[in-house]
């Protein structure tokens, strides 16, 4: 089937290029290794070629991406859509480089809120996939990763607001470079010991500071060994996110979206808090790329 | 005046030594880079041959020392006494090691607990500066650094119970490694944008993974510039401790004991949290060894 639409995934640590027919369906996928962190002296329009340049002369098709390509460390800085936030005004406010001559990127912005603590949250790349993610108004996603986002979903695909937890980065940060990874042996799934862990972040949630150092203490007292620790510390984490997002937001089931074993944690902490969860259906990212270059008029669906 | 005891205070990144007289006065202090963590091959009694060497040989006295040195990673392990933890107890399980033949160095041992969370806790070397401290039975004192401690004190001196604060590792994490520290320029003292740190930390504490973020987002939007924003994080960071700790043990008063620096942002996040402060008087860390020795019978105070 013919080609109508690149659509690329451009995040801090990963590229990826789908060729999308004219119904939205996947021709063909590919990948890079490195993000826009990893792309030498800015030089976006080369890495992009290098992963798809030849479809692009084949194809002549629309191209458009989503994630920190956005950012004001990507290629062009494309500003934040206020929340409530939708398809029309992110397709209305699409930022346009060019790639080559008669080759144009339209980047998809990221958007913001401000939470009840009066605090800007922002996303971008999340956005994107939460319209692709077929979600209904009083849905609320969780998107779990470096920065773990809870958002809820309005009227008319809206997000309408969300909250960031930085908990990936605080579990790289702890176990990487911190005194808690010294005690650790990576690499044995420990399920019993994750358990235990979301149970004691679940309940000591307004404790964050404190709690985590019982991944050090339950080390240097032996309860639990040094195979045991990540997934503990793990659990840990998992449970005060949880904790904070459905204190301030009671939550009876969420939907999941993002990698497969870390929305496996989720689902698992999530049960332990008494949470239902489902999954989002594969292909969020692109199918909301799709809907934002319908929306936009980049891309036409085919009846 | 005669000297009596050499105490070492020996911790993860530094290594003093005081030449005390029979009073526990000092009569000399020296110290060296590196703690327990920049000696090569384990090789300790080198290390501490070389600051003080010439004291051993000419005064023939005591050694004392406390601090991470009596952990798995230092000299050899003292295991921890259990609170209430007071000197009679830390005399009687000194750990002794061998400097050089006729020269032994005795380690006290650290103290451990149980939290209110049944999580165990522990502290090495803090112990000795409490006991040091002239802290009354009821007494809260508060210890910033890299891991804060909070400790209560009970009758005949002893260390009822304390909780630990991942506070400055946290802070040094994210600085450092994390991607908050990519908005930040250091260096520059910001009280008001630290008070709006410690405002946000106090009255979110049930939610840290999520507000910490603020210390990006107030960059990203331009609420905070880079210079303000080190002392954003290190505001909310410390008002998180506080709230999370004084939400579940109430206090009115505290004592500082500490960095001088540090003992400065604890008092005005104190004030801010309504909780008056007093600082410790100097000398703690000297004084908790003499006491330890004194108890031991290492030392014998002058009439």
């Amino acid at each position: 089937m013919k080609a109508s639409l690149i659509a690329i995934d451009w995040g801090t640590s990963n590229l990826r290029a789908s060729l999308l027919d004219a119904h939205g369906g996947l021709l063909e996928a590919r990948s890079a290794p490195g993000g826009v962190m990893a792309v030498p002296d800015r030089r976006f329009a080369e890495a992009l070629l290098a992963l798809c340049g030849d479809w692009i002369d084949t194809h002549a098709v629309p191209l458009i991406a989503s994630g920190m390509i956005g950012s004001r460390q990507g290629w062009r800085e494309a500003p934040y859509v206020a929340c409530p936030a939708g398809l029309p005004a992110a397709a209305s406010q699409l930022v346009r480089v060019q790639v080559r001559p008669g080759a144009v990127l339209h980047i998809v912005p990221g958007i913001r809120c401000i939470g009840i603590d009066g605090v800007h949250d922002v996303m971008r790349g999340e956005e994107t996939q939460l319209w692709g993610a077929g979600l209904a108004a009083g849905d609320c996603c969780v998107l779990p990763g470096t920065h773990s986002k809870w958002a809820w979903m309005g009227e008319e695909g809206k997000v309408e607001r969300f909250e960031t937890f930085m908990t990936g980065e605080f579990y790289g940060l702890l176990t990487k470079h911190g005194i808690l990874g010294r005690l650790m042996a990576f690499g044995t799934a420990r399920p019993e010991t994750f358990d235990a862990g979301v149970r004691l972040g679940l309940a000591q949630h307004g404790n964050a500071l404190h709690v985590v150092f019982a991944a050090r203490t339950a080390g240097l007292m032996g309860d639990i060994d040094p195979q045991g620790l990540p997934d503990y510390l793990s659990g840990i984490l998992i449970g005060l996110e949880i904790a904070s997002a459905t204190a301030r937001h009671p939550q009876r089931s969420v939907t999941l979206l993002g990698d497969d074993d870390l929305c496996g944690r989720y689902e698992t902490a999530l049960g332990i808090a008494g949470v239902d969860t489902r999954r989002a259906s594969d292909g969020a990212t692109t199918r909301g790329q799709w809907r934002v270059a319908l929306q936009a008029g980049l891309a036409k669906e085919m009846a």
